[in-house]
């Protein structure tokens, strides 16, 4: 009756991220689950594969399908859908930014916004400009909270966030883990949460 | 009112697809859906991107997620579950009997049968032994059936069928058709047999 909480690793470039991130924070509030937001990168862990990129470009077999696949989830869970014409978009900027708001109440609703503006308003998200728009209709000090993404320490802490992700075996996202157990990707949210609520 | 039948396309040797040949009888009939069984082989078409053999192996990184996982699903869904000693297993052998077979009554059960030793009971599939005892226990002319099986006629049927699934866009396996509609894996199952009998 003490749900576990729920370690969610995402990165704003993943396009299954993007479903996760819509449907996290209800599903868990549901079962009473605690959700602990981990933002990463996901460009150097595929880097230590020997991988230039997504392996949704590196296996072109594979790319149409993936499209056509979010085109039938996101229906199934009522999200809006553009296929974004940049993949993947570079998401260093909003990734900084969640670390700062990992565990403020704005985290949530900001990483939806964001993920709104890569798959379905098909923007650049990778830009100063779009997040300050994004954190100041949220009411946040967006310069502020954008100056402390930018610095040293936080970039630092990005850093050492993809690389903890890297050694506890993380190689795509979204990946959820419940104390040691690994789930990945967004088919297995349920059964994450499943695990954390036992 | 009338549902659409479902392709089902697999391979003895993939683990993935040894969770919906057990499932998919069952969950097909209950929504009044016809399977239509595809048994093809999965290495012509990785060799076709340039692997050697299964991403599993190929991509050590995931292949410790891939067991785990494995051993929760089949908790799941209340299947049996030993990790195979040797991966992927040769499954030529029984991918021709299953050819022969795939508009019988018998292919269910014979399909089911053949998974089970290779990921229940650990054993070798691709033998003539192996797939006569199968076959005998469900009552049929083994011999016959395994002469057919090997005849040059019929070994041409699976390199045809197999082709066929490499041009109909099949990258892995499971994978399920209905109409042109595809979806790939275990996991999209319950959606393919959805979108049969919308």
């Amino acid at each position: 009756m003490n749900p576990m909480p729920l370690e969610f690793w995402f990165d704003f470039a993943s396009n299954y991220s993007y479903l996760s991130v819509m449907r996290v924070e209800q599903t868990a509030a549901r079962l009473g689950v605690i959700v602990q937001w981990r933002p990463f990168l996901l460009g150097p862990i595929f880097k230590s594969f020997g991988w230039s990129t997504s392996p949704f470009v590196l296996q072109p077999w594979k790319s149409d399908y993936v499209w056509r696949d979010m085109a039938r989830q996101c229906r199934k869970y009522g999200l809006p859908w553009t296929r974004p014409t940049t993949f993947p978009r570079s998401s260093l900027l909003p990734a900084r930014v969640a670390l700062v708001g990992a565990d403020k109440p704005w985290m949530g609703e900001y990483c939806r916004r964001v993920m709104q503006l890569n798959f379905a308003a098909d923007r650049n998200i990778d830009s100063a400009a779009a997040l300050s728009e994004v954190l100041a209709q949220l009411g946040l000090a967006a310069q502020d909270i954008v100056a402390e993404a930018q610095g040293a320490a936080n970039k630092l802490r990005l850093r050492d966030q993809t690389e903890l992700a890297r050694t506890k075996g993380v190689f795509g996202a979204p990946t959820f883990f419940v104390g040691e157990e690994m789930f990945w990707g967004n088919d297995r949210l349920d059964d994450a949460l499943g695990c954390a609520s036992a």
